[in-house]
């Protein structure tokens, strides 16, 4: 075992403080990864506000991970000592169930083990996530980070990076296809950065026109304020594909409008409560309304080697561990351009 | 034009009552049709009390025709006179459109004409229905009735059995697929029979298991009562499509939960009201919830063919003109197994 620095939630509403954990030694097939940068995702606080369901605490939580391989098991065949890695959501899973053999780990019909308040299947402890110095994984749920992805900008690939990435391919965003992406944050910016990379024509809806230029500039075609009823109105039958990052209660009748015949409208986000759908803004264009979680191992090292292919990077603010609380905040007022990430060397 | 004796609704509660429509006379295009069955399908009932909006009346509804050729007009080349011959919920479409140039005429960007209360491109007149001696429809949007298909029985497939034929192929029901119809009634039934036929293993949820045995004989493995939420825990994660015929709110969270890991559920019924539908149904297994609008007018006809093909008709009760009220109050009781027929010849 090995303590490690890290920053723990003591309860659903204190601050986030500073405490040591303990890392299990390194087995034949982990990987010791020093965390370098460690992403802060809007999970994280409802994961520890308990909008998920009661937690237990302290609980260090973080899954947008990177950082340098400093020891590796002794069947380790992926990594080496000093490789540039990443963990995202996920830290395990069964294995052997039909989608964990074809790569859909997220899938697994036993449930994956989550990178933080997961119950690790090696050691029966509660996981602890990325907001420590180190972390040991299995390797088969670490991926490579490209060398030219830029390091202090690639972690929230590792969640919002993939939680995007995987709906565009699988609901084949590319050349041709109108794709929109409602809510331009953490994700949504993922969103339109790769759906744009993958050649579809990409269109933003925000609440306001206040992040236009942003859209513009991260590859969208167009943007629209959705508290305009009037571009619901002329916008309808447009597109092919929607991905919804909003986790909040959105009129879904008037979004599925906008999509054309056998249009997809995706949600990522995930509102508490249900959403009222009314049956009729599908039935007659055969549209879908589908969900989408994080992406498989496979996938998540597709989209990194995308993005390092393609030089797309979140919008990315630096900050300390002791700027974790504050940055909660500007998150929950939507205060942030676009994704925070904490310098793990501060958690010393 | 032609007066033709036929059965309309004089309001939203009154009586179905005999009176005379007009007919337009048989353009180039047109195929005229001496009706000799029409099946009552829940629709005719939604249109005439309103539910879908404010209509015109008197209404003659009807969108499960069959009959035979009595006259075509002089470019007329699918259909000779004698010809059996099938209607169903749409006379026309804009025919230029991407929809109705791949053959999907209902979902039509301009809207398809349906078979009653729409209105008609060819003459501007409100488009009357299938409880009437004769219509006149034209050929493109005629189908033929198989001669090997049981004429008397053959009606409802129009509606009814299209409606879950072209969800069931589109979403690729078949060997090796698991598949649940929900509600067994005019719809459900036939789309236990379609599903069974394509190869695929079908479940029935129904109310109660009151219709256990019907669903057994008609190619089902398996009915359970959706009265009972022991059924959902058991049953969890288990079919890749399931097909919602109910008109009413279901609890989606449950259904959606019976779907596996890229399952979908498909809405044929269309509830007034909006349904309730958690996002945390669809997201950890990127299941779907989508809509399906009968068919396209290739589709039907590949329909009629597939069902003389394996010996499949619905199961039906032929009626009298006079008997339509009675009918239509035992349609809302559910107490017709499965479809009412009107004979035609009761028109007269």
């Amino acid at each position: 075992m090995r303590t490690v620095n890290a920053y723990a939630a003591p309860s659903a509403t204190g601050p986030i403080g500073k405490t040591t954990i303990e890392r299990r030694d390194v087995g034949p097939k982990d990987v010791m990864i020093e965390i370098a940068y460690s992403g802060i995702c809007h999970s994280d606080i409802h994961m520890i506000r308990g909008d998920w369901g009661p937690i237990q605490y302290p609980l260090v939580v973080g899954h947008e991970i990177v950082g340098t391989v400093s020891e590796i098991g002794s069947e380790v065949t992926k990594y080496q000592v000093g490789d540039h890695v990443g963990v995202g959501c996920m830290v395990n899973s069964c294995g052997e169930c039909e989608y964990c053999e074809r790569g859909d780990e997220q899938y697994c019909v036993k449930g994956n083990t989550q990178t933080y308040n997961g119950i690790d299947p090696v050691d029966g402890t509660i996981t602890q996530g990325g907001y420590s110095q180190a972390i040991v994984v299995t390797e088969d749920f670490v991926v490579r980070v490209p060398e030219n992805l830029a390091f202090d900008k690639a972690a929230p690939l590792l969640c919002a990076g993939v939680s995007l990435y995987s709906p565009l391919r699988h609901w084949q965003a590319g050349p041709g296809k109108k794709v929109a992406i409602v809510g331009l944050g953490g994700l949504g910016h993922m969103g339109v950065k790769i759906a744009a990379a993958l050649g579809a024509d990409v269109t933003v809806f925000s609440q306001t026109t206040s992040k236009r230029e942003d859209s513009l500039r991260f590859g969208a075609t167009a943007h629209y304020a959705t508290a305009d009823p009037e571009n619901f109105t002329q916008l309808a039958n447009s597109f092919d594909l929607i991905i919804n990052t909003v986790s909040a209660k959105i009129d879904m009748g008037a979004f599925l409008g906008l999509l054309k015949v056998d249009g997809t409208l995706v949600n990522v986000g995930a509102p508490a409560e249900p959403l009222e759908v009314p049956a009729f803004a599908l039935i007659p264009s055969r549209r879908s309304w589908a969900g989408s979680s994080i992406g498989g191992i496979r996938e998540t090292q597709e989209m990194l080697d995308f993005c390092a292919e393609h030089g797309i990077v979140p919008e990315t603010e630096l900050i300390s561990a002791d700027d974790i609380d504050n940055a909660y905040e500007r998150v929950l007022k939507s205060d942030v351009r676009y994704r925070f990430v904490i310098d793990a060397a501060t958690f010393a």
